[in-house]
């Protein structure tokens, strides 16, 4: 688990979350997100600036009544990424860590694994030999680490695992790893009548169980990939079931199938990091209204990572372009935001 | 068209169901709901009695702080069944009919229809020979009438086609073949603090444009069938294609499966009218809470239909037999109902 960058090198992140998909988790307590973004400063985090100027600027417009742009409150609709966009993925998405972890975690019950792959790869933290095994193996692993139990008992799975999980490098739980100017920006546009989103290529029960609490976004207004589910009574009482297939993958052009499918209206403003989220940036944007995309640029090593069109996790190239074209905001991380987490000063 | 009890007599609501899922439509006026459900009575369209006193005992129980029942109000998720439970599914599904009427509409372009099946049928009028095409022919009615454009275009064709249907007993468009004591049990539930959220076997896009107008329940609260849609750059623009394949059917057990993957929360309080909804007011009540399930039972043939066990569209047969042993309360539509649509003195 060193060098997972290069390991995953030839896994897509495509197929990597559809892998990975659908958990839920543990939740910190309730982050101290301002009350109200209507004083002086709803972006406090944020220094002054082009991107931020376009944020207010737009907010502005869509919530000014009389301006040409004005948008009811009904249709505003946010969405945004997780993964890259509102907490870390480095060095690597945070539901893989669950995953490998569980493998760890299910291995004295399942001793045939240290010769059987892609377990073996995972108790030797071999990522080159995971990442050989290529989607049947990750598929193997998903089947699992994320099926097979009732929805109940999987989100006390991952909520344990997340109560007790630190990150390497910050030596803090993954909910503490939250990106402290996109908090801000959640508040500022559900203070501006906004209803925000996320819509993210992790697992939609990754997410639920902690989103509201860490983000202030209900687990119905939470999309994600998803594996399939049915309904059993089993000892009399209704379950469901989680079954080793996949259902749904949302991610690239599936983000805005599943933005379709959850929400059933056009967003009119997206935020995202990576080329997974080009095509929600586009059918957010690309109206002939005006609308707003973001992309969170890591440039950040210091604070956070710095990583664009060679990651292997949040890989930042098509959408990085289309940024341009399309006028895009794109957040360099480093000199737009005063802090990345709220614990750095 | 004019006996399709009968002849719809060996295809199942599921398969039914399966076959028309997702459209979008059109909007009468937004319905009078009282503003208010905290006045004198919340339902004045309910005649006083057990089933009434059910209802209001269950939302004083599960909203009044301090009682042991007391639900907080984000849990407070309340899930309605559409046809039969909100507006009216005799003769035939609503949906079914737009489908009908749609091959006409297109017959025309396709002259070949004439002497192929389904279509034939469609256009002869033959609910026999079309009930004989069993589940390939009604897939190639919803592949002909429900996809092969954008959900743009589909939420015209819809839209107009609900404007201008009339239901042929009524003599109304079926935007107010709605239930006046359902839209005020809504309005009731919402003025209590509860989520109301509609979980139809019916399409998603189909019903999407209109239950805000007419249910006020909006488009991101709405769960149905859904036929798999494609994201695709049209002369630069980006749009949603709907594509001739089923993606969800959300009836029976696949209610639970659907109210977990859009909801994310289990409902406290669930209302149906058919053997489609079983599964949805299991997952509801049985969960050792104090928890609420409602089924409509259509016994008012006068003011609009009585049928049950027997029927076509709408069966209700293992629900009411779960209804007495799970102690849901089951609406006698001709004796609780003081009227059962708005325009009915």
């Amino acid at each position: 688990m060193k060098q997972p960058l290069s390991g995953f090198g030839n896994i897509s992140r495509r197929s990597l979350v559809s892998t990975f998909a659908a958990l839920p988790v543990l939740l910190g307590p309730l982050r101290s997100i301002p009350a109200s973004a209507q004083g002086a400063d709803p972006l406090p985090s944020w220094n002054d600036g082009a991107t931020k100027q376009s944020i207010t600027d737009f907010v502005a417009a869509v919530t000014t009544a009389g301006r040409p742009d004005f948008v009811p409150p009904d249709q505003r609709i946010a969405t945004f990424d997780n993964d890259g966009t509102l907490w870390i993925e480095q060095p690597m998405y945070v539901q893989l860590a669950f995953a490998l972890d569980r493998v760890k975690a299910l291995a004295p019950q399942n001793p045939d694994w240290k010769t059987k792959q892609p377990f073996q790869a995972v108790l030797d933290h071999d990522m080159k030999a995971l990442a050989a095994s290529g989607e049947k193996g990750l598929v193997e692993l998903m089947a699992a680490t994320h099926a097979g139990m009732t929805t109940e008992e999987f989100e006390k799975i991952t909520s344990d695992w997340l109560g007790a999980a630190r990150d390497a490098r910050f030596k803090r739980p993954y909910t503490e790893l939250i990106y402290q100017p996109m908090l801000e920006l959640l508040a500022y546009l559900r203070a501006s009548g906004f209803k925000t989103f996320i819509v993210s290529g992790g697992g939609i029960e990754f997410m639920r169980p902690w989103t509201e609490k860490i983000y202030g976004v209900p687990p119905e207004q939470v999309v994600g990939s998803s594996i399939k589910t049915e309904f059993q009574m089993r000892d009399g009482r209704p379950t469901l079931f989680r079954l080793p297939e996949i259902d749904f993958i949302d991610d690239g052009p599936g983000k805005p199938v599943g933005i379709n499918e959850h929400i059933g209206r056009r967003p009119i403003a997206a935020f995202g990091n990576s080329d997974g989220d080009l095509q929600m940036l586009q059918w957010t944007t690309m109206s002939g209204r005006r609308r707003f995309g973001l992309i969170v640029h890591h440039t950040d090593a210091e604070r956070e990572y710095a990583y664009d069109r060679q990651s292997h996790f949040g890989k930042l190239d098509k959408a990085l372009d289309a940024a341009a074209i399309n006028k895009w905001t794109v957040v360099n991380m480093k000199s737009d935001w005063k802090k990345v987490f709220s614990f750095q000063t």
